[in-house]
Order: structure tokens, then C-alpha cells, then sequence
């Protein structure tokens, strides 16, 4: 564990746009910190292969860089059309690997469990989640966009509570 | 190209199973051989990350042994469920990756070109295609299983037939 706390990765995956936030949670304390969040673009002239290895080498860089001892990933919703499911897979795939190679545990949680751990309610709003988000963090004052950034800040805060109960992938 | 020939990797993901087919395409000639096709198989046993990280290293390992120059892959069929979408997605994810981290450009065929190309009917069997790709590579006594082995072989020939008209990633 570092000195910052333990550091957890959230990840809201996708091939045009990564959202990544990564928080602190110190240890004996239930006060969790933001330490770096944010969005990797790729550019949709890029080749799909070369937009894959741009969220490829941009994760391995906050890895390298922030030592999240356990990544956060959202369950995709499988109600979405299979089109955006594969394109979403394409880049979890990525991301799922990048945890693998530096031996990182991932842990996952559906979408209802996102909400119900951070606004209460399983079935809250996007605008509910963001203004939680916010205040747990204490960073009223950021703007969390695209919507990525506050949903992969979400993931990593419902770990954060959850860590106890979760599943996880290794 | 190496003294083989133009050497084409044809693959069909999927996080459980996914096969390989490399084929070696003479210059001046139409004859096309196969040089390596198999499959790599991960334990239901390991966790998803560690089995893309199988996936990865495999793959990584067929391209500096064989240097393909193209890699071909098939589209994946949007009328599958999402759930399978998604798991094919994550393995789709990661090839493509090992190919943009060697600059090697990749093909895409849907299951139609792929048929009509390797048995002149688009709407051919299984069988068919397993029989044809047999006699393409003339291999009759090698026993193509599972099936994944066989559609890689099938993309990559459809590939090393079709590359003046196809269009690439890169």
C-alpha cells in the first residue's frame, strides 16, 4: 500500500473514449480522495487495431504511474446493441489484459450495483450519480465530462465501499 | 517476404478458443500452402484477464515465429447474442492489439465473403467450407478440429485470394 492509501483503477471502457478514474481510500479511514481521473480518446480516423493499442499504452502508462493494487470495471449492459457490445468488448478486452499483465486483481459490478452503492439507488439517474460522485470526493467544483470520467469514478468508489462483498476475477 | 512467400495469419477469437490458420502464398504463384494452424485453449478455470493474457502471449509468439505480414480475421456476426458478442469482442480486442503493436495491417471478411470466396457460395455449409479448405490446402488427411481452426484458415484464404479488392485496417 502506498502512501497515498490504497489506489484503485476504475475503468469505463470503450474504443473511441476510456474513462479512467483513480482514488485513494486511506487506510483506517472511510474518506476516499481522487487522485487522477480522466479520458483516453482515440481518433476515429485511427485503424480500430491502432485506436486499441493507443488505450493499450495509455493505461499501461497510469499503471506504471499510480500502482493500483485492484481494478473497477462496469458489467456491460447486455440490453445494448451487439454492435456497440463487441466495439466495448474490443476494448475491455485491452483493458482486462493490460490488469492481467501487471498481475492487477479486477473485480466487476453491474450498473445497478454502481448506483445503489454510490447515490443509494439502484435505479438513479446519470445527473444523481455525478452529484454523488462529486460530493464523496469532495470535488464539487470539477467538471466530470465526458460522462466516462464520472462513470469510471463511480466503479472505483462502489469498490471502494464494496471491496468486502465483491467478486473478483482472479 | 520471406522465402515461403507472403505468409497471412488468419484468426478466429474467442476467450476460450481461438484457432489459427498460417498460410504461405508463393510470389508468381496461386498455390497456397499451409505452414501452421492450431488452436489456443484457455482454462474455463482462469480468470478472464489471465485468459486474454494466454491469448496475447500465444499470439505474440505466432508472429515472431512466422512474421506474418497481413492478418485476416472474420467480422463478427451481429445477429449473436450479446453476451457472446462481448466475450468474442474482449479476444477480437487483444489480437487486433497484437497486430497494431507490430504494424501489421489487418483484414476483415464477413462469414458471406469468407464462403464465397473459399467455396463459391456464400451460403455454404460448414462442411463444405471444411472440405474445400482441405483441397485449397491440399491437406485431406489432417483432421481440422475444432471448427475455429478451420475458419481461420478459411479467413486467411479468403484473404490471400481477395487482396487486390479487400479493405484493411491501417
Amino acid at each position: 500500500m502506498s502512501s497515498q492509501g490504497k489506489i484503485v483503477l476504475g475503468v469505463d471502457p470503450g474504443t473511441a473514449t476510456t474513462g479512467y478514474g483513480i482514488i485513494a481510500k486511506r487506510k483506517g479511514s472511510e474518506r476516499i480522495e481522487v487522485v487522477k481521473c480522466g479520458v483516453i480518446v482515440t481518433q476515429k480516423e485511427l485503424s480500430l487495431p491502432e485506436r486499441l493499442y493507443i488505450i493499450y499504452q495509455e493505461m499501461g502508462h497510469l499503471i506504471n504511474d499510480y500502482h493500483p493494487v485492484e481494478v473497477a470495471v462496469e458489467e456491460i449492459f447486455f440490453n445494448k446493441n451487439s454492435k456497440t457490445a463487441i466495439s466495448v468488448g474490443e476494448a475491455r478486452g485491452v483493458i482486462l489484459l493490460n490488469a492481467a499483465m501487471q498481475s492487477i486483481p479486477v473485480f466487476e459490478y453491474t450498473p445497478l450495483q454502481v448506483k445503489q452503492s454510490v447515490v443509494g439507488y439502484g435505479r438513479a439517474k446519470k445527473e444523481q450519480v455525478i452529484y454523488m460522485v462529486k460530493t464523496i470526493l469532495n470535488i464539487q467544483e470539477i467538471k466530470l465530462t465526458p460522462d466516462d470520467v464520472a462513470d469510471a469514478l463511480a466503479v472505483a468508489i462502489c469498490h471502494a465501499f464494496q471491496s468486502e462483498t465483491n467478486y473478483s476475477y482472479v
